[in-house]
């Protein structure tokens, strides 16, 4: 946030430009979500919290109890740009709250503006801090020199930090255990080629680019030891709603006998959504698998289907990794621990 | 073939543009094959036959063993274009020994001429034949009003006829079963999106172009009755090489217990390899994965592994479906079986 506006780096132009993207206003940030200008789960709850703060910024609400409706609406508008990562709901939330816990009638305005800029700065350095925790506790799984094959884009691109799965990564290579990455294009939207293959090479952490379909192949060579994933949102029982094409991965994780990793925030686990059969999938424009980049693949008039996400049952998940340590066997009752645990600590 | 050259339809160009190439001689019938002009296990043994009748027609050998000499020469070349699909040697030792078993000195070299098109003719009716033969016994595998899923192209683009496994929809279709196709988009070479999709939209056949990701999902939902692919190379215990990405599909498919049938004709069967192991994966130029019809996906510099095959064990394969019969388990001696009991029927 850049006094009265929220800047982003356009992940869209990436990786052949840098640009950045001024939101001057709610609807503007409400835009860059829906348009995939900003992606990745902890990054969209970041924006999601810092269009909350520049609403209350520029809001003319004459008392506090007329700013917490302004709040409200403007809430709603961004939980209705993307249906599956829960991480906006839970900042669009987690802001609201702190405008209500203030709104009575004699609170000025600006010091709930004051209170919601300090609370968006907060979720962006715990969620860097959460990067670095899970990292910690990521790298510790990554053997010397593995191959790791990851899917989407899950790093700093998508966090305030290293990143979730790609935190892993990072972390292990610091700890100087030269992992190797595989890196899945990731079709449609090509977050792999496009996001991934770029934070790799600027941090000189050695990967191969791959079409999504040469996974299952390089696991029956044994060249795969393990598999990491970021999470949109993780349901009560552990199910994980990610990427297309994760729970493709996961299944074949299993069947080679690889460790499945979701590497993930707790700000991403829903214990309000029992199961991924509950989770909202976005069915995202036809145009993304016909048309990418502006080149059109396919003939004019086709049908498709675009899900732009799927659901891993807990099962086929080796652990989650989180800041507030490792889940393995993920099941609602070790979820709620985690959760709930060190939040009363 | 018209008279001294062979006429491609241009698959690079397709969806947007039906161009057809004109291979003058044996080197632009090579580089055809080469870039991907024409690709198709079926159809490059077509393809490498005609190649083989072209050279003998533009032959200025004065005599059968020196044209002889000269078809063997070529018929190396056309069998270093690409080492996957057998049928491009299958083709060429079967057109070599025509011209072989007439090359003694007394044979004038144009009635060697004659025979090796009249040969080519033959390769191609025969082809055509065993599409309708394989479509005819697919299409009583296909349920009612089936969701079939599909991987890379495999109809009349890449055989002589309605396809392989193309063409058992395309028999179940006019058998008036309703299937309907989840069609792989298939990359990196975009098959699926560029060239089934246009044949089924052209055929009338409803169909759904998905990202290869989203297989396993539609498998989960129920929302998948049975996987057809073809094969490149079928070794002598069953093992299938094919599009890369196809072993990912039998995994899973054997995963969700859906049956997964492999449709080739039996020049495709080399019994001569003994297991998928032995078979040579082409690995393909980078460019294919990161600059899809000529759109660049990737950063400048970026590291690829584009193989452009899998290998599918033949314990994944429910069935083999040849034109002489459909081999369930397929292992060494059903093949063995099938591939010489007609022969000498």
């Amino acid at each position: 946030m850049a006094g009265d506006s929220v800047v982003i780096l356009d992940q869209r132009a990436l990786p052949h430009r840098e640009e950045y993207l001024v939101c001057r206003s709610v609807d503007d940030v409400a835009d860059a979500i829906r348009t995939l200008a900003v992606r990745g789960a902890p990054v969209l709850g970041i924006t999601a919290a810092f269009g909350m703060a520049l609403a209350a910024t520029q809001s003319t609400a004459p008392s506090a109890p007329a700013l917490l409706k302004e709040l409200e609406r403007v809430g709603r508008t961004l939980k209705g740009t993307r249906p599956t990562a829960v991480n906006i709901p839970w900042a669009v939330d987690r802001m609201t709250e702190v405008g209500r816990a203030r709104s009575s009638p004699a609170t000025a305005p600006e010091r709930i503006r004051e209170e919601m800029i300090a609370e968006a700065l907060r979720i962006e350095r715990e969620d860097r801090d959460a990067c670095d925790a899970m990292g910690a506790l990521g790298a510790e799984l990554v053997p010397e020199g593995a191959n790791v094959l990851t899917h989407c884009n899950t790093g700093m691109l998508c966090t305030a930090g290293i990143g979730t799965a790609l935190g892993v990564v990072v972390a292990a290579h610091r700890a100087g255990k030269r992992p190797h990455v595989w890196v899945d294009e990731t079709r449609p939207v090509l977050q792999g080629a496009r996001l991934t293959a770029w934070e790799l090479m600027r941090l000189g952490i050695p990967m191969t680019l791959i079409s999504d379909g040469a996974a299952a192949s390089l696991m029956a060579a044994g060249k795969v030891a393990l598999v990491v994933v970021g999470a949109d949102r993780i349901a009560a029982n552990g199910d994980v709603a990610n990427k297309v094409g994760t729970y493709s991965l996961a299944v074949l994780a299993g069947h080679h006998g690889v460790p499945f990793y979701v590497v993930a925030p707790i700000s991403t686990v829903d214990l309000a959504t029992p199961t991924g059969a509950d989770i909202s999938i976005e069915e995202r424009d036809p145009s993304e698998v016909t048309t990418p980049l502006g080149v059109r693949i396919a003939p004019e008039g086709v049908s498709v289907a675009n899900p732009a996400f799927d659901i891993t049952p807990a099962s086929y998940v080796t652990a989650i990794i989180t800041e507030r340590g490792v889940i393995g066997r993920p099941c609602e009752s070790a979820l709620r621990e985690t959760l709930t645990a060190r939040r009363s600590a």
